[in-house]
């Protein structure tokens, strides 16, 4: 059981998390909770260690300081827990990443996990006592406390969940489950009864926000089955929430799951670059050393001859970041000018179905086109067909898309 | 250099204290700085820890919970020093007690040092490394975070000092030494210069709240010399404050050093309990049961042949405890009533010098006879006269003292 932050937000949230621990460990699971810290207390943590002078601009020393400070809150909210826990009568005792070990490499304050010895952890929950975990962090290689980045404890809970050998990973959030689209554009949007790992993987990497992608990967690697649920349910009439899991395991397949949109894209085109090999390799050796992450490259024939154009989407808050490397390589580049357009938005359909039935795409073209809206770049994966249109017609081509594919509600 | 709670109130205290750290860093002193939870800090964290259940009534495993909350105080405070030192330009890292390891028994809240390996601390050290660590604060044999109890930070900073064998441990606190009698009744009262450890500990034992006893005994068993001074002074203009070191290093011992009150103190009176072998034992025993702390034991005749009176000090807030456990145990002692008194205060004077001098006690009787002082109990060590009188007497007895052992300030 994964609980975040807005779920132990403070101690009566803490004790409704505690009422949901019971009721499973009384319908006789072995349970381990892997906690976030109390909303608000990692970044109360964050802005001490800023004014303290945290982060440092490269991965040094002062990275590593900022995590012993943060790492703290979920220390805390494990410790609560587990107290309630106790005062309930219940055997519980809380872990810190160091404690388990959950060992991390040494990249600090986004650290991956390495390995974790679920041998104590497993004893302790097979002699009866809960484990309460404080998420989000583990122990370096060289001994030090090191944070696995924002949502990190997703990632900790599916990790300890495969440590331990778990049947089930659940994650309590503030959403009852995974819905075919994002509820607050239409209605008609679903909730999703089981959804595969790979269209899970697809969703969160186009910017559904319910998981963190890293966690997914790592149940998809371990087949760990993941639940979202919702900790704002009351305990004993839980909601049935959306199971994610193998594709085996899945009956009847669906060729559209999902339509997902991303509202924080912005798409650049680099103009008449000369048309020679290593060109492009240029722009995105130069792109890739400043950390600007790049999304649906596409090369087009420039109207001069002997040039090409070349576009591609980066995230908003890292557009200004890519047209100043563009601008630093502009020499070595050779490129004629730079265009940007921050007002443009990602339509991903995702579905596993796709593998097998011809014409997601057309339908995908024909319903955009006859409501007038230009497609201005076309990337696709096995399983799922992304658009980049104008923001400006990004809720209507949602819903128009949703009902296409047949994931309007019945009535 | 260890810094309390009030030198780390908040960042800008922080930066204070790493400016204390840097003079001493920059005048070629190899440091490790101990420090404590930032003032407020322990006691929301233990609030928190009660409003979630802790602690139990005995020691269990709510105790142990109770410490990992409680213990994160240290820990934030140990990683901002370091980040404002890396700042500074030095190289610095945070220790937890589980990182060094500062190894403890399972007494959570209130657990003892059992070992500390200083090995990995010194060779940081040697390397030209600050290295500052999380008071308070320790890992038990069983692996979980265990806390010394208040104002275990002292003693954390002893050890430290033992383990690495320091050449010395400065106490920074809120006051700028240790004074010949509290200044709060007189004017006359003098910073010490130099004091011996048993001098100290007996100071600490009667009530000096300048150090916690543990950490004296701990200074003296190791022969780390103390200093107090205060982390209110100017960095660079720091005021000598008062060193704690051996018998042997203080050239010119004063009979007495200091006139300590304890104004918390309460006394009993159990009257006429049978003149037996074993009834004292009895009412000990008891006491002790119900873990009343007593002191001044004092047997008289009573009135009625056969019987004795037996009178016990203890403090303010455990005479209630104290009086009950007298009440349920009143057939098996056999006693015909109790008395009891908090209008009390004990006076003691304290020097190394009177193992060689004689007349100090008759100095200190002699004294508040001349100034009617009635003395209601009387106890002694090797180097120690306390005295029990009405508590309304008390400050006018310790200037009486103080000036009949010539400790007013000179001029």
């Amino acid at each position: 059981m994964k609980f975040g932050g807005t779920s132990v937000a403070d101690l009566d949230r803490i004790r409704a998390v505690a009422e949901f621990v019971r009721r499973d460990v009384d319908a006789g699971a072995s349970v381990a909770v892997v906690v976030s810290a109390m909303a608000g207390e990692t970044n109360r943590l964050l802005e001490m260690a800023k004014d303290a002078g945290a982060p440092a601009p490269a991965l040094d020393a002062r990275n590593i300081e900022q995590d012993a400070i943060v790492s703290t809150g979920e220390q805390v909210t494990s410790g609560l827990l587990a107290l309630v826990l106790q005062n309930l009568g219940y055997r519980a005792r809380s872990w810190s990443g160091w404690q388990i070990p959950l060992e991390t490499d040494n990249a600090y304050g986004k650290a991956r996990i390495h390995n974790i010895d679920g041998d104590a952890l497993g004893e302790a929950i097979d002699s009866g006592e809960i484990a309460v975990i404080a998420g989000f962090q583990g122990v370096s290689t060289a001994g030090r406390v090191a944070t696995l980045g924002r949502g990190g404890s997703d990632t900790s809970a599916v990790a300890v969940a495969a440590a331990i050998g778990a049947s089930r990973c659940d994650i309590y959030t503030d959403v009852d489950g995974v819905y075919t689209t994002d509820p607050r554009i239409t209605k008609q949007a679903q909730r999703i009864e089981k959804v595969s790992f790979e269209e899970m993987l697809e969703m969160a990497a186009v910017g559904a926000k319910v998981l963190q992608t890293r966690s997914v990967e790592l149940a998809m690697a371990f087949k760990v089955p993941l639940r979202v649920l919702s900790s704002f349910d009351p305990p004993d009439a839980p909601g049935p929430g959306t199971l994610i899991c193998d594709e085996d395991d899945i009956v009847e397949e669906k060729i559209v799951t999902a339509v997902t949109p991303d509202m924080n894209e912005a798409s650049v085109t680099v103009l008449a670059v000369p048309d020679e090999p290593g060109r492009a390799a240029r722009i995105f050796t130069k792109l890739a050393e400043e950390n600007v992450n790049i999304d649906m490259i596409v090369q087009s024939a420039s109207r001069d001859a002997g040039f090409a154009n070349i576009s591609f989407t980066t995230k908003d808050d890292e557009i200004d970041n890519a047209l100043a490397a563009l601008e630093e390589a502009r020499q070595e580049i050779g490129y004629k000018s730079v265009q940007s357009d921050r007002n443009v938005a990602k339509i991903s359909v995702i579905g596993l179905g796709m593998r097998s039935h011809a014409g997601v795409a057309s339908t995908m073209f024909q319903t955009l086109a006859d409501k007038g809206i230009n497609i201005q770049n076309i990337s696709t994966s096995e399983i799922k067909i992304s658009v980049l249109i104008n923001s400006d017609a990004a809720e209507y081509a949602v819903r128009a898309l949703h009902e296409a594919y047949g994931l309007d509600k019945a009535n």
